[in-house]
């Protein structure tokens, strides 16, 4: 490319109506001219040849992407990963803005993947090591997505939960269990004090515990736990199947007792996922498998918060995604930053339920409210619950012995003084530690 | 875990029945014992809770994941990576080999693809970098897979093409172009010898050029063409589109032209291809946005392998994916093992072609003919037919006579001193290398 095609794939923000363009960071590690590696890769992602041969026409200045602004972060003396290449010249690490023309590919979510992290973005001359960092979208875009359909306050209504977490618990043992005596624990769960008991990620329509069957017992042991309490309850039913199956899934799943649904968003496909969101009667929780194979790297892949704002968009009402600590080998910046996606304006898209999980327990509760920075949250411990040593029901009601210390003020030790199950928890914690 | 737990996880290939399992291949790097990590490693993708509290019974057997086989390649200094992780302890490089019963999920992609890359596999303490090599089926699991509809066979019939690769010509300029425009441009294409005019990955049905105005105006050039040329052609349509659109866009492409259809395989999801291939009347042809993403680290994600293999089960009659050369940053091992999955016995599914592609032109046939090392495969130029100098009639020509050069064994340079189109990419390429 020369220096007069480069020009052709630079603008600045001013020039431009902001509201046709998504505006997309990337982190790009660029060999050679930085200009011309930035021009490439505006170039690959949208207009790579952009007049026949022959003819004089210029499809840049409507469809081309085009930098609006970067910056060197600093020269490398080599790549952060070894990747073959083609380019040779110095390398610097750079942050770029790009403006890229949603009328190249409009409101649908395959067709937003493959501009933003396509063949294009990977395979640009110059550019070997690119990370997707974020993606901005205008109103005018966000105009023909619905969005989730109940919302952060649309589950609490569900649950009359106001003020507070939501308390999920991942039933365990997660697979092997008949659906009777999977039902039996969840309805312990449910009088300790869970306000949705909850199938693992891994456990779905399979031909030991069929969908119908699970979501019947569920129901039953559902609508008993209620009379009991006297407080509504939610069993979700993972319902991820292949796509051509997931609305037959749905129905199968609420007609029999399920009142929300768990869908692994990335194997589905986010297509699928806000498919299944146009059609639901329930809540639409999403679970994050896949995820972390391309956002994992510091440099390298899609940044995870641009899923979780992609999940929001294709309309799950609650993201369950990899939470604090080093036990999900997550920065906590990073688990921050995706909490902030669910819940931070977004045109008319509604706020989605943040669920930061990973081996949680009545003693990581405070930790992980602390960091959030407010009850808007879902918390979603599986053994804290199911593997207490009394058993799931003082499991969940070693959880809101938890979250009560927090409101009033006391400290879960004082607090476990007068509540045996809390206790329970501190003891086998001890105990793990001097294993 | 103690070491009685550990051992639970573990099995020889003997004392299993390997029908019931899928093998899977994964580079770890393990910190702390390698044992116990490599037991987490298969619970936290199975059964990380195998027992109810207070009940006698253990699922793993069963339900369990299994260490079949395992090496230990060296001990590293560090990771090779950096990611925050729980554990501590020296660190290995090792490659396992893990037994997955399929009963955890059944023969349906989405729940297979959470099993084998999902939270258990990118989550589990002591295993902070994994990549997903391989995955092999058994054969009472393909059967439940339908696979590619036409295959090579059946490509090979509808273009009445035998005994040579299939010439692919993506038509540039990949967007802008009114579908009129397009047409005459693949008209002359397909006069000059390709056999398939296609879409870019990057051109579906937008506002500017709709799919059925393109399809129609591009089936009535390729009859034109057809009866002129005397050979049947092909007008791939890309019908990349939310996946609860897709049998309606197979529908009006097909119906108004277009006798193979593109889908991008990654942004609409697996699954969602392997439900248009049950529904589709005409080839279908998968291109390889997104996949870069997680598998270009050498030592991190999902090897590119493991999703041709994916791609073929889900049923794509024809896999496109980044070729040899620098240009497209994969290693020529690895674009080899992708093109040998595409016709390696696999239970009754049938062969599919593959097209390694990337800035292909006539003076690139020759290579990719040599590295593949048969005739079944697809060769897939963009700017070396639409950007050739004397158009794109004479750039599929110079394509066709770099083929009669090979057939003939005769070098391009001689061949091309009475073919001008093909000397005229020579001296395109010359006065490039001269800028």
């Amino acid at each position: 490319m020369n220096a007069e095609d480069v020009k052709g794939f630079f603008a600045s923000r001013e020039s431009l109506d902001m509201e046709q363009y998504l505006v997309l960071d990337y982190y790009l590690e660029c060999v050679g001219d930085i200009e011309t590696a930035l021009a490439h890769f505006c170039s690959e992602q949208s207009t790579a040849q952009w007049k026949r041969v022959g003819v004089d026409e210029d499809f840049r200045p409507m469809h081309a992407a085009k930098v609006i602004d970067y910056d060197v972060i600093e020269e490398l003396e080599q790549l952060s990963y070894p990747v073959k290449h083609s380019e040779t010249g110095k390398i610097h690490a750079c942050r770029v803005t790009i403006a890229h023309p949603h009328c190249n590919f409009g409101p649908k979510i395959p067709n937003l993947l493959t501009a933003v992290c396509g063949e294009g973005t990977y395979f640009t001359p110059g550019v070997p090591v690119v990370k997707l960092m974020d993606i901005h979208f205008p109103d005018t875009y966000l105009a023909d997505f619905e969005g989730p359909k109940f919302g952060i306050d649309g589950l609490r209504n569900i649950l009359n939960a106001h003020g507070r977490p939501i308390f999920f618990g991942v039933v365990k043992p997660n697979i092997g269990l008949s659906p009777e005596e999977f039902s039996e624990i969840a309805y312990q769960s449910w009088l300790g004090g869970l306000d949705i008991a909850k199938d693992d990620e891994m456990l779905a329509d399979v031909t030991w515990s069929s969908i119908e069957e699970r979501a019947a017992h569920l129901g039953k042991a559902r609508r008993k736990a209620e009379a009991e309490t006297g407080e509504p309850k939610i069993y979700l039913a993972n319902i991820t199947d292949e796509v051509d199956s997931l609305m037959e899934k749905h129905d199968i799943a609420v007609r029999n007792g399920a009142n929300a649904l768990l869908i692994n968003a990335l194997p589905v496909g986010l297509s699928a996922v806000r498919m299944l969101s146009n059609y639901t009667q329930v809540p639409l929780i999403g679970h994050f498998p896949f995820i972390a194979s391309f956002s994992r790297m510091e440099k390298y892949g899609i940044h995870s918060k641009v899923m979780t704002k992609l999940q929001r968009l294709a309309g799950l009402d609650v993201v369950i995604m990899p939470g604090f600590g080093d036990r999900m080998m997550t920065p906590e910046e990073e688990v921050i930053e995706n909490v902030i996606e669910c819940t931070k304006p977004m045109g008319r898209i509604k706020p989605c339920l943040p669920v930061p999980g990973g081996s949680d327990s009545a003693l990581t509760l405070e930790t992980v409210w602390r960091k959030v920075g407010s009850v808007d949250f879902g918390f979603v411990p599986g053994r804290g619950v199911f593997g207490h040593p009394m058993g799931p029901r003082a499991g969940a009601k070693s959880i809101r012995q938890a979250w009560e210390a927090i409101e009033q003020g006391i400290s879960i030790e004082t607090w476990a003084e007068t509540h045996p199950e809390l206790q329970a928890m501190i003891d086998q914690s001890a105990l793990k530690k001097q294993d």
